[in-house]
């Protein structure tokens, strides 16, 4: 017998934060989103509930930026009350000891190539933090449950992929073949990985592929998870500029 | 063989809404926080992370009054990525018919005395919504999960019992023998229903029980639930003060 369910995810990056401001790697680091990036949060919200969305159930990471942005996204919604599911396993990918340093700086120093790699390789890490550095989260209160042989010390897109997948599809999937309608925010690279599976893209096409800031990404999948529309809310022109700046932070200048 | 685990609970309920501010009754009416309000929950996150509190898990209403007031108090502890339960269960006493009326005209019009005994009374509902009513909660999206059954259309206190001990008990309970450490942020009347269950108030005493907004009050129990210690953080005198003003609320001028 034909399964026909389709199945419908929506999937939000982070606002500008802080430190996206003054162009920083970040990834662990727990910094809060700029005026502009809540601004753009509930620019995400009042498309969504414009466009007519609801939703069953969220998730996020542990990091504030996603967190606030989720629930800048759900007041602009009208849905405070919606059930919020917060995992370490869908926080940015940890970028080592580039975390705190300055991309365009970083660029300068080691070269664009050298960045770009950093960035964007798939199974390549950056240096990883040292033994007793403060930016080291297993000394973090929110990683206090977490099993310290899983809290990273840097990690490429391939290690993130194998901390988020196994959780969609143990956590979320499920609930999405039950029937719930599922809201996802998160990271630029968290979000890669996801999207990475669901497009069934190689190792390097998801390279060079770029999620914007803050605009509601919807996917419709069938039963058996193949993508049936794929698609950006809001307008298409503010959309591929945001895609665009994203692109160009690792740039030296 | 002795048990002498203590458990601590810290409840707090909701800064001034929007509601509040203007006097009038709210219950279920998904009233925001006033600015006022904002500051108050800010201020009982400030106290907790100065007196080293710590927490494991939180829960809350699905009103908006009260999940900001929680989010703000965890932003405040940098704690955003603590786990949250929201539950209708612990939303404020439903108000029936007077839900959006002006508590100091209620008082004009009905006499104090009725004013108080629908505030105050332990068992003797306000009047109750009319079928067709838009203050009926039953045509809210936030509770299109729960059974229509439970959707009161007014509450005394008795009521409102009855939906948040078992609630308290199934649910919280079990966490914090587990050792978790919880913090409730919810109502006035919510927790007085919590807080005559633990105090072991007689229905005449809890009527005369007044929680303060936003002050942080902490229960340390023995492992049978016996109350070992109570106390509110916060500068004294002001406490005094939000108290008696809570009690005031109904009076006509």
């Amino acid at each position: 017998m034909a399964n026909d369910q389709t199945m419908t995810l929506v999937i939000i990056r982070h606002g500008e934060s802080e430190w996206n401001k003054k162009n920083l790697f970040t990834g662990w680091a727990d910094v809060d989103l700029s005026e502009a990036g809540r601004a753009e949060a509930a620019e995400g919200g009042r498309v969504l509930a414009a466009e007519g969305y609801d939703f069953d159930l969220c998730y996020t990471s542990y990091l504030k930026r996603a967190i606030h942005t989720l629930n800048i996204v759900l007041d602009e919604m009208d849905r405070a009350w919606l059930p919020v599911i917060k995992t370490w396993r869908l926080n940015e990918r940890h970028y080592g000891a580039l975390q705190g340093l300055n991309k365009a700086e970083t660029a300068a120093k080691y070269g664009e190539d050298q960045v770009l790699i950093w960035r964007r390789s798939f199974d390549t890490r950056p240096p990883a933090l040292e033994d007793g550095d403060e930016r080291d989260a297993h000394n973090y209160p929110a990683y206090r449950d977490v099993d310290p042989a899983d809290v990273p010390m840097h990690e490429c897109l391939k290690d993130n992929i194998a901390r988020t997948w196994p959780y969609f599809e143990s956590e979320i999937l499920p609930q999405m073949k039950a029937g719930k309608r599922i809201l996802i925010a998160a990271h630029g690279n968290s979000l890669r990985s996801l999207v990475k599976q669901f497009d069934k893209l190689s190792d390097e096409e998801i390279v060079k592929l770029n999620i914007p800031t803050a605009v509601p990404l919807v996917y419709t999948f069938d039963a058996d998870m193949n993508v049936l529309e794929k698609k950006y809310l809001g307008d298409p022109e503010a959309i591929a500029a945001k895609i665009n700046k994203v692109a160009n932070q690792g740039k030296a200048k």
